[in-house]
Parts: structure tokens; C-alpha cells; sequence
């Protein structure tokens, strides 16, 4: 992934992986959430709070296509950026990288809004002149 | 254990299994609770709206003897009693047994009270009367 | 979906429900792996047989449609269908359903591949021939 | 705990919390694993090396005292020591402490042995040193 907005290093714990000795392929969906949750709260707003305000993201689509496998201790980054479709809508593009090789572990596409009771609507301003570039984020790394 | 108050059949899930090839340890914590929360919706109330009425049963303290493994597709049954210590203590005694051999896979003491603004409460009446054995419980299996 | 041959009834645990109150996105890929594993059961072979036997299952692909939540204690119906592309592929589609309304609640594509030492093989004869409908399957439900 | 031989900094993820918006209990339980993993792996040898080597360390008893809770981003300590029972036994005393404030949030003991074919048996003869103190630990932080 070229320019990402964001990035994350993490390193596979070994309950998080299976009987075939390597992660298991729901893990990956913790890795690119908790990456998503850490982007968020680069920009200084929680992920929790805004639930506790009625607020909460919501994931309506996935696309996720498994290159290669991790397996116990592995260090790993997740990359992403993200663009908006429409009105409403906020895709995450996210990759995992083997922290050693660079190889891409995983590439997916993560197709969200945000909700409150039950509908979509405009995302938290902070969060929208972000996601929208109108603003750098602050939080950049890598 | 003789003369559970409830049991629970279960079957181990792959992704439950970790890279030794057997349940992870982790996981039985899992299974107890389910059974514990399914004892509770037996007696007619669900975990999830006592929280949403402030009441949340908090564990405190567990003991876990694991004296076998359990591994991919085993049938196995959560066997539960449930004791009172003191005025606003409530330790459950629980089993975890093969299904087929109905040999011991883990006996665990949970020790519990139910709190209300992170203070210890006593529970609500309809499960206060059958944890405390004046009315035998309705939900009884096994 | 229309005419699946293999359905599982689950039921969510409360352990499965995240902050938001309602099952975690990365649950979903449990409830779908579990299945697959049940439906390649009741052909006769169990994955981690397979897996002592150097052949592996590899999903490279996950495409998942969220159109619902599950919440606390709701049941749910697991259906499921293949189909094969090209000499070595096999393309599962779940979907995932309110047991009491049958409203969907999740649709997915799983692209999955049988390996043997990292390289894409055919599967086992008896899975290979319930797969492409040569067999009629012994463990239809539903 | 006082002079603790290994110390693990981590941070709460979003999807380790539960409907109550707190960590789920069994959750404490990864962490524990994967800081007494990490102290091994700071020893020079891999938790799943020893598997595929026959030595499996197992868990046959856990006691934990959870004290408070911690919910959504919040940093932690895993602080670990480890004594030896008898010829076989090693039981690792563990510490779950608020990174901010130092309060103990969970303490464990953790009762393991090493075996070979479902055989207790004298661990590496790397690990055993260390654990026994006979070698001070190349790790040791904090």
C-alpha cells in the first residue's frame, strides 16, 4: 500500500493461533479493527465514547484476500487509508505486512458508516474533516 | 459432581483449539460463563438486560483445576450448583465432563456477587429465592 | 438462500457480544468456519484429521455482507452451498439467519483452496465428489 | 508483586471488551498466557519450538483474584515471578497492574508442568536454570 495514513505494529500472540499452527483468519478481523479503533483515536476521539453518545461506526462490508499465513511471534504492521463514496460512506483500505519481509500478508477492504439509532449519518466533524484530507491528521505515522 | 442444578451439552469448535491441538485454557473460561448465563435465563432473566437495569454479576475470584483436555469435536457437558457464603457471596461449583466417558475435564469454583454502581447488592428477588434453594428452579435439566 | 445443502442452528454467547452491545464482526467468521467444519464433518472427515494428514483447507478469500446484528441469546441458522471454479477451487456461500424471523443477517462468499505442503491439490476423493454433486451428501439437513 | 523477573506492557483492545464495556474475564487469561510466552521466548526458546520438539508446558490449576477492571484503551503492566514446588512443579505468581496508576487489577497463580507424551517431565534444561535462579535470566526487565 502506497502512502497510508496510518500504521500499527503488533506481533501475533500465540493463543491467536489454530490447530494448523498458524493465525486463524477471524484474528485478522481483530487485527484490522483494533487498527481502525487506533486511527480514531489518533484523531482524539474514542471509539467507546462515541458509543456511550449514540455514535457507532459500523462495518456493512468486507473484503479480505489472504496471501500469506502469520504464526507464533511474527511482528506485523497494518497499514491503511481510507476514502469516502457518496455521502455516507468511509472505506478503509488495510494491509498486513510481515514486520521482517515486507511481504503482504493481507490486503481488505473495509466499507463503513457511521450510525445513530439504527441510520447512517454524517460522521463526528472532527472526524469527518479528517477522513475527508480537508485537514492532515495529526497522528500519522510511518 | 453429584446433584447439578443445571447442565449445559456443548462441542468444541475448531477455532477454539490452539496450536497444541487442544482447547485453549482461555476457552473453558468461556464455557463456564455461557453455562453460568444460560443457568441464569433459565430462572427467567437475561444477563444482558440486568445490565441494561444497572445489575451486573461480577466475578471476583476462579479457581480452575484442568485434569484433561478436551480437542476438535468433542461433546462435552457443563455441570453447575451454586452455594451461598456469607449474606451477598454466591460460589458456583462447576464441572466440565467428557460426553462420551463422562470423565472430569475441569472443576472450577466461581466466586461471585452482584454489584450495582460497583458496589456488591443482593441479587434480584426471582434469582436471589432459587439461588438460595427456597424455590427448586423451574429451568433444572439433567 | 435457495435450497442449501447444509444448515447448523447455534445460538450466540453472551462472551460473543462486544461493547456495542451486539456479536463482534470477527465472531461471524467463527460461526462461518465452525460450519464449514460441521458440514466437511458430516461428509465423514474431520479437518483436524486432514490436518495430521498434511492436507489443509486454506480460505484465500472472504467476502461478507453484514445486514443484520445478532444480540445476546439470539439464535441463528448457519445455511451453506458450494460451488467449484476451475479445476481446484470451491467457492462457499453462507448466509447467516434470524432463526425466529429468518430475516438475513449475514451473506458471504468463502474462497477456499486444499493444500498439501503450501501448494493447492484436489481435495480428498470423498469430499471432492460430495462438493461437485456427483454423491447426493449423506449429512443434508434442512 | 515485589521484584517481579518479567514485565510485559500491553493495551487494551475493543474487541477484548464485553457488553458490560469491560474486559471479559477470560480475556485476562490471554494476557497472562502471552506474558509467561514472552518469558520464555525472552529465554531463548519458542512455545510452539517445544511443541513440535513433544514438550508441551501445561496449566493444571489457575487461581486468579480479580480486584478491578480495565475497559476500552486502557494501558496495563503483566508483572510475573516464578517459584518451584517439589521436583516438577513450577507455579508462576502473576500481576495485572493499571499502567496510569499502578493499582493491581488482577492477581494470579499459575500452576504448570512440563510434559512429554502426557508425562510430566523435567523442563529444557535452558529453561530449568534460569527458572530455578541458578542463572540469573537474560531478560529480566522492569
Amino acid at each position: 500500500m502506497e502512502n497510508p495514513v496510518f500504521t500499527l505494529d503488533l506481533q501475533v500472540r500465540d493463543y491467536e493461533c489454530d490447530l494448523q499452527g498458524i493465525v486463524n483468519n477471524a484474528v485478522y478481523q481483530n487485527y484490522l479493527e483494533h487498527a481502525r479503533h487506533e486511527y480514531i483515536r489518533s484523531l482524539g476521539l474514542s471509539f467507546s465514547q462515541m458509543h456511550l453518545e449514540g455514535i457507532d461506526p459500523v462495518v456493512y462490508r468486507i473484503e479480505m484476500d489472504f496471501l500469506r499465513s502469520l504464526t507464533s511471534t511474527d511482528a506485523f504492521t497494518v497499514a491503511l487509508k481510507v476514502r469516502k463514496e457518496g455521502r455516507l460512506k468511509y472505506i478503509f483500505e488495510q494491509e498486513i505486512l510481515h514486520k521482517s519481509s515486507g511481504a503482504a500478508v493481507l490486503q481488505a477492504q473495509v466499507f463503513t458508516v457511521f450510525t445513530k439509532n439504527g441510520r447512517p449519518v454524517p460522521p463526528p466533524q472532527a472526524i469527518a474533516s479528517v477522513l475527508e484530507g480537508i485537514v492532515p491528521p495529526a497522528g500519522v505515522q510511518g
